[in-house]
């Protein structure tokens, strides 16, 4: 899958442009002249009208006097996604997208998203509401410069310090300051005061231990290392915040977030005790037994339970009373922004110690029995996935009717039906034609097109199983690919063979392979517009730090072996057809001829399903390239085609071993000359089996 | 050439380690246990005794009373190389190396330097001086680790703020005051008032104009395009520290470093006048009339001179005078430490703006006069250097007597005889057999070894011309090589190759093109310990920011068309033999076939000297990679045998004739099977023609 906020510019930056005020319609908000509520608004637009009225009287109340409110989409973790009951932009603006941020003022409202949700953003927001198109020219003006141009001097911008993470409020103050605002901590969450109807419950979901079956490795001894890092770099207190590190620490799993089976929690470990906490409801005697948490002492190897709202005030009293070294904070990481500002207020500068958590790169390094579990619910997976692509190659050339959504849901059920599968691990994104160059498109009733011969079907998706995560993705044509369609497909594979074909060398950051996944695009001048890998978690998080294959200019993260990463390239034709191939890897230690400066590492993929062959040019590729594929087929055919014909699935078996034959070369060299930078090897073997076979026919 | 700093820990890093006191000769320092000075000591060791002693009289001088003074390797500017007069470690220690640095307290002396130079070190420094060996385990202590074990609570650790990094200053600084010391300003360089007697004297050398046939842009639009980004950034005041910067922006050349055409001066750029520090007598009439200084007033383009001494004391008026807005100052950069701390400490925090200089992308991006310049002077350089290794080869085949430092005078000659020739860029690395091995070579006549048919000779040089600077290194072999030292010498080839070939898009940077370059060498289990790449002056510095093709973790530099950079990569062995290949690329353009997200850019190869023929293995080569390197010999052929011919070179002219006619893989499969990553082509074409022969043999 690849990452939503890959594409989008940051949220707090960019330049200022001065809107210019169009011939409106009387009443519409600038950046939508044409918005009009009404009969003929569309049918999912929300009023927000009395929402936006009885927010602004809570601003104006004594207690919290502001001038602005800032709604984050974040929850009190920083997470990627967040659970239905925190979805507090949704209520106060109407949009339901999963990127973007609400200013609310005495008299306007605005949100700031990228070019996933302009659509969705129009139809469901009311007249109200600004859109701020971000990633557009001109450039809208930033949060921080609308909010200026919109205040005055000595006003005041109130935020949820818990929904915000520090470097944005630290920023968003600095800035504020220059123009004599400032920012205010609103403690009470204004939006939670006034959302009292029709709100989700929050998550009622017992939380379970992951057994050590699956986990490898005992929470006790996750502990011992954190607390061997703390010691090496002299931190007393180490803060977790992000909910899938608290999971991964205890073993624990649980349901709050869609997708992703962790549960709302911060854990603290500091020299001589562990704390977490959490909704006392959730936890069973099973997952107290676990934690040693009856009786705990300090000093002992146990958990000491908290209720999860009283989080801000007992670290506040611990700082002040038990702690007296440094305190770890995370800064942000790939996939999570930095710890919320109600945490980094409470830690003196002195004592504050601002960096990445080290559980990012413990949870990232997967122990032997979660590589185990990882390779074995990739290989179900992708068992699951060839059946379906046996099934519906079937039915689209007998001329059956499938969408979009109808295929996801059929997808599904054939994941169901392998063991350990606990749902998808996010939205799948099944894209058929044009809906496949839209790179987050996720299929819609409004939206979803029926699948048939005429274009490109783009299927990302994924599955969480107890053993492990999955995210695959595969671009199929069932009839007749253009040339160019051809070309493209074969590139982005040519590219993504040559990642997972990589020796690199315990110095090399995750970064550094985004050149090699591009080339083969580059050569032809073709490129794509999101990243090229992220990292991906055991039972856990889809997206996962610390790897991201990203062209950012930031500072990379070391590969080291363990780590599991998705090779991911792509191709999306204007508003034609999308073109995207991944495939998990798992990063392991190569055996070289030398072994200077070593050990070294290579990357094995645990994704086992076949290519589209019908899109492969093979003349394109080097000899090198072909070799891979042709040994990652007769793997993919070895190994689950083994579970398919012991299964008695013959239809599903007959089309994998078709799909994974040999691919060769023309015996006679390609019409086109690609000019491709890989193809010198095929045409000196062309040019050569052409004399050969002249030679052949003298002979004969 | 390949940096110094490349293999170096940082100087102000690393994990403290006791250090044992071993059982030492009386009055021998803890690290030098064998230490021994008198009439058996090495002829260059220099006698400190009476120079540690003046100086702790002067660090115990009521107004300096300081516990331990810092002597940085640094002068005024930060710079990578400095003036003799500025060699302070060398009068206080002995040392003469160009790395390290020194700190003296009341009753110890230490120096730190990293392992090219420990010997030297051993030699030159008497017993008074602990050796702290960078790189090595046990880790010694770091410099502030050292200083906080020697001094007791509330010493005081004085610098020259002046020479002292402000990033460096404020790190060990922090870490002082957490012991309960602090560092303390010595605006009077104590080094300055003791070395009154033998002191190399300040440069005199004047200045010259830099025509403009050469630097292709006036200073006047240098300035303009400063003060756009000014503008753009809100910054009122820019302070140039770094001499090249300095050199570049006024169209300005001196001699004040060796090797190195700048001079010192500072200058500053603010809204509506430019200054320029430097002293006035090496201004000449010309000089004066080409920055307009005659008369100059504020709002005109023109540039107000200063003394250079006065520039603290100008620059700390106009903070409180003239300038009310923010103030850039250069943080560190490629090659380049951050301003030094006595600027630092006179800015406002609030009015600070910290970060790399503008100057740095202005000046890498050449424009087309200097692009055309750089061409050209690496052409001649390439015509001497063909020259020099056809001379060179015909002399060892004829068993003449030759060794490193004769060849390197030898190579001299031949770039003094090229048109523009200034000198050369730095000191050859001459290095034969064993003395290839260490990285950073120099030849003496202590270590000078003579050149014969042995073993490889690896020559890295460059030279200084009025239009551009050079930098090259070639390896050869005028005897047998074995097969091991050319399976080396094909893989560096390989990935030299593989990175000139790329084509990237305009949001790549340096440190991705480091997996490209390695990957050949990665597949057999090869490396080296040094980077793969930086970019290099026009008639400038031959180490210029802002590429630098590092494995750093650091955030990478915006590869741009004009950009020269070094091509460099190599291999090691043990001690026993070295290889590298450094071949100047000119950043352009790339024209495909489509542009999706362009324009592209490719790299152009601007030395013109072949490889070594007898050291390439052809069969362990793509077909890409042959084809490049015959279109390379064949433009090398085309370029510089035409003007060989035309100066009527005979022995020249035919050398390079043999040496770029066309490398074709043997046509029967190479009898080893070296398994590497690009091989495959070959494996294929060798396999069909063997056939096709087979074939031909039975036809005729």
């Amino acid at each position: 899958m690849a990452r939503a906020r890959w594409t989008g510019p940051p949220l707090l930056a960019g330049l200022f442009v001065v809107l210019t005020v169009l011939d409106a319609i009387s009443g519409a908000p600038v950046t939508r002249p044409d918005c009009q509520d009404g009969p003929s608004a569309p049918p999912n637009r929300v009023d927000t009208s009395e929402r936006l009225q009885r927010l602004r009287e809570v601003m104006a109340d004594s207690r919290y006097n502001i001038d602005a409110y800032i709604v984050p989409m974040d929850d009190e973790h920083q997470s990627e996604y967040v659970s239905p009951h925190d979805a507090r932009i949704g209520f106060i603006s109407g949009f339901s997208g999963s990127a973007g941020l609400a200013i609310v003022t005495k008299d306007k409202a605005a949100l700031w998203t990228d070019g996933r949700y302009f659509l969705q953003a129009e139809q469901e927001m009311d007249c109200n509401w600004e859109l701020m198109r971000n990633g557009t020219e001109p450039k809208p003006p930033s949060e921080v410069q609308w909010l200026t141009s919109e205040l005055s001097r000595g006003s005041s911008v109130g935020a949820d310090p818990r929904l915000l993470a520090a470097k944005d409020w630290l920023y968003i103050d600095s800035q504020l300051r220059a123009e004599g605002m400032q920012m205010k901590l609103a403690y009470e969450n204004l939006i939670d005061l006034i959302w009292t109807e029709g709100r989700p419950p929050l998550s009622d979901e017992p939380i379970v231990v992951h057994n050590l079956t699956y986990a490898g490795k005992t929470w006790e001894s996750k502990v011992e290392e954190a607390r061997d890092y703390m010691r090496e770099e002299k931190v007393e207190v180490l803060l977790v915040s992000a909910l899938d590190e608290v999971a991964w620490l205890f073993n624990l799993r649980g349901n709050d977030i869609p997708h992703t089976p962790v549960f709302k929690a911060y854990a603290v470990i500091d020299s001589d005790s562990v704390h977490l906490w959490v909704d006392p409801d959730k936890l069973t005697d099973e997952v107290r037994q676990h934690l040693r948490a009856p009786g705990c002492q300090i000093g002992d190897m146990c958990v000491t339970l908290h209720f999860y709202q009283e989080v801000l005030h007992n670290f506040g009293t611990y700082i002040r009373q038990k702690w007296k070294g440094k305190i770890l904070l995370p800064d942000e990481s790939t996939f999570i922004d930095s710890v919320s500002f109600s945490f980094y207020n409470q830690v003196p500068a002195s004592r504050l110690v601002f960096v990445e958590s080290p559980i990012v790169r413990m949870k990232g390094r997967k122990n032997e029995v979660e590589i185990a579990g990882m390779k074995a619910a990739n290989k179900r997976d992708s068992v699951a996935l060839c059946e379906f692509l046996a099934f519906m190659e079937e039915e689209i050339h007998a001329g059956k009717e499938w969408d979009e959504i109808s295929a996801a849901e059929k997808l599904k059920e054939f994941r169901a039906e392998q063991t350990l599968f606990r749902g998808i691990s996010f939205e799948t994104i099944s894209a058929f034609g044009s809906n496949g160059a839209v790179i987050h498109y996720a299929p819609s009733n409004a939206t979803k097109l029926p699948i048939d011969t005429s274009s490109t079907y783009l299927l990302d998706s994924g599955g969480q199983y107890l053993d492990g995560t999955t995210d695959v993705t595969r671009t199929m044509h069932y009839g007749q690919p253009t040339e160019f369609q051809k070309e493209a497909y074969t590139r982005v594979l040519m590219g993504a063979i040559d990642l997972a074909d990589l020796i690199v060398n315990n110095n090399t950051v995750d970064m550094q392979l985004s050149l090699t996944v591009r080339q083969p695009l580059f050569t032809a001048g073709l490129s794509y517009r999101h990243g090229s890998g992220h990292g991906i978690g055991s039972y856990l998080a889809v997206h996962e730090g610390p790897t991201l294959i990203s062209t950012s200019r930031r500072a990379g993260h070391l590969l080291e072996v363990g780590q599991f990463f998705s090779d991911e390239p792509g191709y999306y034709h204007g508003r034609d057809f999308g073109i995207r191939l991944e495939t998990i890897l798992l990063v392991t230690e190569a055996s070289t001829q030398y072994n200077f400066d070593g050990p070294y590492m290579k990357f094995e993929p645990v994704t086992l399903v076949p290519f589209e062959r019908s899109m492969i040019i093979p003349e394109l590729m080097s000899s090198r390239q072909l070799w891979w594929l042709n040994d990652y087929h007769k793997t993919v055919e070895q190994e689950v085609g083994a579970i398919l014909k012991s299964q008695d699935k013959q239809q599903a078996y007959h089309w994998l071993t078709k799909r994974t034959a040999p691919i060769r070369r023309a015996e006679v060299a390609p019409s086109v000359d690609f000019s491709g930078h890989s193809a010198g090897g095929s045409t000196i073997a062309s040019v050569c089996l052409i004399l050969l076979s002249f030679v052949a026919i003298r002979v004969l």
